[in-house]
């Protein structure tokens, strides 16, 4: 892949594992937005409307996410004592197990990369990407003008 | 960012990117799909059922994308005489100039990076998502059994 640019890396580097995490997911009957949000809800129970920020995931899509996983019994929604615009999401106990489960999973991926490339150059990798990211939220690549 | 996994930093920096080039494509009232596209066109012609592959893109979404930027007047399609089923695309006169356009913005985006990071850094990098990438198609990662 040398040849080629860095967002086209990024691109295809976050599709592979994407596709990869999504297959490892429906081993369990599961999907990766499923995972991911497990991997987000609190055991103190999180607000509905913290979410989609937190995750980086539009309303419509989490909310389709979210009554997929009550569907299955991941978690519960409950009124929220604070906001009565949100709700509250908690898990059940199934939905605390599949939660260590998608931790175990992400540990896994990313203790084997730990196992096969230094931590120099895994470091150098975070680098990149922090400033790419920072460089994307201080408008330094294209100015909106 | 540091605290983060891998697979956490490239979806938050691929997701940042994406919604970046969107930005951008949006003052030529195109997308970043578009332009994504008109990168992979060749000027002799190409297949359309090659494009998909080639992009990484599912066929709805790309035959939708393709539909799209015949509208706006960036590609023709002609029968492809080598293949009943499937169309080749040409690039019109300013489908080449909204390409160079993309091109430049790429172009852009890398030369910013590397004008603020290492080139050693940035190699480690791409050794790191190559590493992942050909884990990933050699299941190293989780078999599928």
């Amino acid at each position: 892949m040398r040849e080629k640019s860095i967002d086209h890396v990024l691109r295809a580097t976050w599709q592979g594992v994407a596709k990869m995490y999504n297959e490892e997911a429906s081993k369990y009957g599961a999907t990766m937005a499923i995972a991911f949000t497990l991997l987000n809800v609190d055991k103190e129970g999180t607000p509905s409307t913290a979410l989609g920020p937190k995750m980086g995931m539009e309303a419509t899509s989490l909310s389709r996410t979210l009554k997929n996983m009550e569907d299955k019994g991941l978690i519960t929604r409950t009124p929220n004592p604070q906001d009565g615009r949100s709700v509250l999401i908690f898990l059940t106990d199934y939905g605390v197990e599949m939660r260590n489960v998608s931790k175990e999973k992400v540990l896994h991926f990313n203790n084997i990369i730990a196992q096969h490339i230094s931590e120099e150059k895994i470091n150098h990798f975070y680098e990149v990407t922090s400033l790419i990211y920072e460089f994307i939220q201080d408008k330094k690549f294209f100015n909106n003008d």
